[in-house]
């Protein structure tokens, strides 16, 4: 089994890769949830859904998140009622938060709500959240506190981050499975999803960052930055506003002591010297999911240097 | 100003026809709320949602109910979870609801928000509910007792109607303005709606009876039996079941003590000495409403009973 720490977008590629490549049930998914939030009276939490919707193969490919070709009539009606409406819900999706929120209000914990509508999808990869605790990741951007998805969404991700903190992590513990899931991986992939943002909350939780210090098996990640840019916003301003380069070497800073290998894109093959001196064996691949072919590519070149056999 | 008695459909076709002759403003509709209930974890108010899309001209002319030309891709969505969803909810519908029960979650009483979304969709009519607590009409039918719409929508109104309570009712307290409107009114009118399963909770809030029976202005119903037959299921199964008659005069023993007149159809017109002997005077129309000409019509013959000048 192997256990892949992950946000949304960038999380969703990895793991159809991996997906592709072997099977399902050999792969469980930690993922973030320090983007969850409650908008329009609904339990939202992004990065999940992003996951099963891409492994359902039912995300929409234009927007790499919610549900392909979803309208938005609900969202249109709910402006008559003067309630803001920048963070978007499709019509299909929002049946996907009303059974949450629903699940929520009966005291089901999020882990259990998790894997139901994974389930409902028919994803056979396991999904993790990293805690049934509430997190929340703040963003101080501008001199303001604001939580992940009025940052990125409302306000498009501004350059002007200071600080990220995640509310409630010290108290919060690993959701069940978590620390069993790192402890009996026979390898540990970190996701190129935002190292900040979408990485951050999940080693936040206590005992999470140090088992997988700890871990004696292979710990790879795939980086996030290409070519000096990131994949996704707004892994290239959080990297900035924290003092980290926007480039492999921040991203190996970033995840010092937790991995051994760093799989960097070729357009970085320049980079790989300094991703060395910060504590990672850079492994040189082509990192853009683009097609079958980069898919399978990418999950075998982070198989190899795992040293997992599909 | 008038004050009106109304459930959903005949209530909204009546308050139509009045809207029509009279201005908005001099209007006030006490509205019944014994059919709310939740579904999928939302507050849904079918009444006073009828009501106040017809009266904005955007209810669907085919189903009574919903907005026109609404859509059900959330509702076919949530099937994917294993939910029940016999009682449907369309995409733009559901923004009333989410936008209800978010309010009703900020302890907003259902009289203001009634108002508040009254006043979204730019309708002059005022609309109260008859209770701000909660009152369910709960139909024993087949030795089951079913909630009001369960019984409607889930199993068609089976003809095999016992009893009707309204749970809540006795410790219910008029919605604010209800008796003030009541007192104040210079016609009292029950619109041509279920009278046992609509205007019967309206009745049940201590209070409003008791001020409609002691009004010393006209008060006058119009029948929704129109030649033996319910105009809208289930008035005719719940006046049957309860030992009445489905007819005009059983509708004026149903109101017995509340009414000076009863409007009844043209095709009913030899059950007017009935009607009379039943303690209301009878007064024939067409009390279908098919057109803007059939509106007029029975909107003036109502006033016209109620000595009311447009």
């Amino acid at each position: 089994m192997i256990t892949v720490l992950c946000g949304g977008v960038g999380g969703s590629r990895l793991l159809l890769s991996l997906a592709a490549v072997l099977p399902a049930e050999r792969i469980t998914a930690i993922v973030n949830t320090g983007d969850d939030d409650w908008f329009h009276g609904l339990y939202v939490s992004p990065d999940p859904d992003i996951i099963t919707y891409a492994l359902a193969g039912e995300v929409d490919p234009e927007r790499g998140w919610g549900l392909r070709g979803d309208t938005f009539r609900w969202l249109e009606s709910l402006r008559r009622f003067g309630h803001d409406t920048w963070f978007q819900i499709g019509d299909r999706d929002l049946a996907t938060h009303l059974h949450r929120t629903r699940l929520m209000g009966d005291g089901v914990p999020l882990s259990e709500i998790i894997a139901d509508i994974a389930h409902a999808f028919g994803v056979g990869v396991r999904l993790l959240p990293m805690s049934d605790d509430r997190v929340r990741t703040i963003v101080t951007s501008g001199g303001e506190d604001l939580p992940f998805q009025e940052y990125l969404v409302h306000r498009h991700a501004p350059d002007n981050v200071t600080q990220i903190r995640f509310d409630g992590a010290d108290a919060a513990r690993a959701a069940p499975g978590v620390l069993a899931a790192i402890a009996a991986a026979e390898a540990i992939i970190i996701a190129p999803s935002n190292p900040i943002g979408s990485i951050g909350p999940i080693l936040a939780v206590p005992g999470i960052r140090d088992a997988i210090a700890a871990a004696a098996v292979p710990r790879v990640a795939v980086s996030p930055i290409v070519g000096g840019r990131s994949l996704q916003p707004p892994a290239a301003e959080m990297l900035r506003g924290l003092g980290f380069p926007v480039d492999a070497p921040g991203v190996a800073r970033v995840y010092a002591g937790l991995i051994d290998a760093l799989v960097i894109d070729e357009s970085d093959a320049a980079d790989a010297a300094r991703v060395e001196a910060a504590g990672a064996r850079p492994l040189i691949s082509r990192t853009l999911m683009r097609d079958d072919a980069s898919r399978r590519a990418l999950a075998l070149a982070v198989l190899a240097a795992a040293r997992v056999t599909p």
